[in-house]
């Protein structure tokens, strides 16, 4: 099995490490980081940098295919649209990490499916004409799309579960002690409180750029 | 502010990544990854390569240091012990997830002191006078660990709550969206069915190797 990530400049790291930490355990998978060039590419918050192992031109076909999110997603037709037509054309899975979802419906591979982001961007999602779901885990089809940043562990552990069944998955989850207890509870606007939701929603730029 | 995340070879990815988005959200702190070396550093399942900007020679003091875990995680006498000494001597916060906690323990800074670890490692902190805790975060002074892998997020919120308040730790909670929904129970030995515990154990070179 073969998995490609991509990288862009900007992202979130969470977002793609988050699931590739699951999708590497998973015996005999090959995952590959990708982006436009390869090499060194800087994550959102400014102080570190994945490398791309491949260009999008050099990447071979893959099973899976995972489109993370970032401060400034590349949504304007280009050349990662192209690839990712392409890529998706011949994968089992295209998904997505927060608004990697939007990256995904830009390049208008999301039309009539229901879908997740990142809580702050849910709505952009109908531009694309998808159909926004408010879950962490939202599957449609082949497309699987998960919520902000952090539940990329959940979406891929939820896909190993697809692929080889529950035992597979469930050890993964013991291998790297998934077994969350957050210190508080504010990880949904549903969660939060009013004045902590409010506050991130008037400094959007905190979270994301579109 | 500044944070100090060391990386080696064959880290695991999650380890770091996941307090660093924590971390880096944190307005005004600068996290630095440093090791043995400037450059590239291959993770643990093979695949992802994080980069350190400085050696462990250029990293200026720091109020946070935060040790990963890994495969083969660096136990024996050598320069990152003796760089970690330095650097808890300067710090606010020593921490470690996962079987960083042992590379805490190798320097001698856990003697005395509570400590937690990856369920599978959690024994071997006696070997250096700490009292193991299975607990999913454990203070004891201005020691921080966190057990497996994904409890790095924990551990960090946990920080910024200390030294920020609880609205710091919440507001960034949600701007990653830590709402976890893990699709299968099965994060802790306690939670998950005896086989696959079992598994782990018999096969605990999937996971670390010591």
């Amino acid at each position: 099995m073969k998995t490609t990530i991509l990288l862009y400049d900007r992202m979130t790291a969470l977002d793609a490490v988050g699931p590739y930490e699951v999708l590497s355990r998973f015996p005999g998978n090959e995952v590959l980081f990708v982006a436009d060039r390869a090499g060194p590419v800087r994550t959102d918050t400014g102080f570190l940098t994945l490398v791309a192992d491949a260009s999008l031109d050099e990447a071979p076909a893959a099973d899976i295919i995972l489109v993370p999110g970032g401060f400034a997603p590349p949504l304007r037709t280009g050349p990662v649209h192209e690839w990712l037509r392409a890529a998706d054309a011949a994968s089992t899975w295209t998904t997505s990490v927060c608004v990697g979802s939007l990256v995904l419906g830009a390049a208008g591979l999301l039309a009539g499916r229901r879908a997740t982001s990142h809580w702050m961007t849910l709505d952009n999602l109908t531009g694309y004409g998808a159909m926004p779901a408010a879950e962490r885990v939202v599957i449609d089809g082949k497309y699987a799309t998960a919520a902000g940043v952090s539940a990329g562990i959940d979406l891929a552990l939820t896909l190993v579960g697809e692929i080889a069944g529950p035992e597979a998955a469930m050890a993964i989850q013991l291998g790297i002690e998934y077994d969350p207890a957050p210190p508080f509870e504010a990880g949904s606007p549903a969660k939060a409180p009013d004045p902590i939701v409010a506050f991130l929603r008037e400094n959007r730029d905190l979270v994301v750029r579109l």
